[in-house]
């Protein structure tokens, strides 16, 4: 299915000279000097992935499957630590999915409180907006292309980021299987007790809008897959269309022998700018026009089980 | 929930005046000159709306759900004749879902043939790949912050296209629910019996690479729902996990009171072109941060049922 890979280095400085004069050489080049992603993800190294932080991974398990959240607190740090409050409060063991809208997001809930119930000390009821962070000093691996909605876009703490350079300020992208806060008209008037991810093409206009926490890492199919919900905005108009979570936990509250020990490309590391290439540039024999462009929501971050 | 529209044309004059001199002021600019999308819908006239063409709309009938397809007779004018003679030959009665892959597409195919059986006379069993068309005298209506994937990008008869001028081509886009013909690695080895839709992020590397023939306009939510195949690329290991087509017509062979009758916002419509503004720039009070931005696949093309 894919093309040997057997033309040397001297042959691409040949087509290289041809190039110039004839466009259509081009393909002969990318043959020779990009991989393929199967090759690129074949020869990665141990040391360029790296073991998701058990501190900020989240189970959200319903009766018949689970999908984890990698948190960002990087990007939205009070929000973070009041989520991670919440599941080790137990607020979330008994919540559910409130809302699965088409082509939009999937949005899930702590269980109801009770009557005169409030949460407990220390957790906040509502939190200042996070919409976007002051740049750091952590990496940025910028995308080849540039971005349609950011100034700057990439790769920041593993995240697909948008950035600013004129403001100083960067913040997540709403990338297929991005986590945000749900809010309501006032941007403060969220706490991370409701939650949602993107099932669909990137909202991007949400950008700056909402506050990132996080991203499914696996198992997103679990909540792509719900039953889109009747209501307005894709809501579901009873409670029983709602999926409810019989467990949600933080992975470091676990015995390690019960936590999912996942491990995912860093995003500075060589292997991960040779994939944005080959996904940008596809010699796979499939493809007779490589895009040569590749845009943010597109490159994806290679997730795996931790290799024992 | 929205901003009041009371701001008068003079307003907007006298802001337009102190934008230059101090940016916070263009939100009161953009207040009085961009609508809200609710406001965009409720001003449609119904000449700017037209009927789908009948000759080119397909209902994939599961038991419990359908999804429609506006062919694109335009854009791969023999693959869509191919489907058509499939479809009317009775082939897509007790097809299937064969593969659901999250985040990509999920793709069916006709009935199973039966040893020895063949296709019938006139529906040809591969076709020369229709990628890209010429440029036609079609209306284009450009979006308005050009694509990252393609020289050109905008609507032509009613689809997400990208179009090269210096090639004279123009090509449909993977976007969300655009719809596709299967093939193998032989660019002329599909033939429309098996198809597939977009049901994530917009695989744009795709574009080009394959022949396009429409788009779900109605209940992509049956096909983006679906489990996803365990087996390689998402398709089903086993047959029972697949969905199958209880019945699969064109519209036109039924009669009319059979019909859904569907129709679509006309992309050379005024409406549809605020309506691109309006999601470019969201005065709506939820958002704070407009990204005066949008990108191909974020424009969603309007689809109701028909006013009586």
């Amino acid at each position: 299915m894919e093309r040997p890979n057997r033309i040397t280095a001297t042959v691409v400085v040949a087509s290289l000279t041809v190039l110039s004069a004839q466009g259509q050489v081009r393909d002969t080049v990318q043959a020779a000097t990009t991989p393929t992603i199967a090759e690129v993800l074949e020869a990665t190294t141990p040391d360029e992935w790296e073991a998701l932080d058990p501190e900020n991974t989240v189970y959200f398990d319903f009766e018949d499957g689970r999908f984890v959240v990698r948190l960002a607190p990087m990007f939205a740090p009070r929000h973070v630590a009041n989520i991670k409050a919440l599941v080790r409060a137990g607020y979330f063991d008994g919540g559910a999915v409130v809302r699965s809208q088409e082509n939009y997001v999937a949005q899930w809930s702590i269980r109801g409180l009770d009557e005169g119930e409030t949460l407990p000390a220390g957790v906040a009821t509502s939190l200042p907006a996070e919409f976007e962070v002051p740049v750091s000093g952590a990496t940025f691996v910028p995308v080849p292309d540039g971005d349609l909605y950011a100034p700057e876009a990439g790769f920041t703490g593993g995240f697909p980021v948008g950035r600013d350079d004129t403001t100083g300020m960067m913040w997540m992208a709403h990338c297929y299987g991005a986590v945000g806060v749900g809010r309501g008209n006032d941007p403060g008037s969220g706490n991370g007790s409701s939650l949602y991810a993107v099932n669909g093409h990137s909202p991007r206009h949400l950008d700056r809008n909402l506050t990132m926490v996080g991203q499914v890492v696996s198992g997103m199919e679990h909540l792509s897959t719900l039953a889109r919900g009747t209501g307005r905005l894709g809501f579901y108009e009873n409670d029983n269309e709602r999926s409810v979570f019989v467990s949600v936990r933080l992975a470091s509250d676990l015995p390690a022998q019960e936590r999912v020990h996942l491990e995912t490309l860093r995003t500075d590391s060589r292997s991960f700018r040779r994939l944005m290439l080959a996904a940008r540039s596809r010699i796979e024999g499939f493809f007779l026009h490589p895009t040569d462009r590749i845009e943010l929501c597109n490159v994806r971050r290679p997730v795996r089980e931790q290799m024992p």
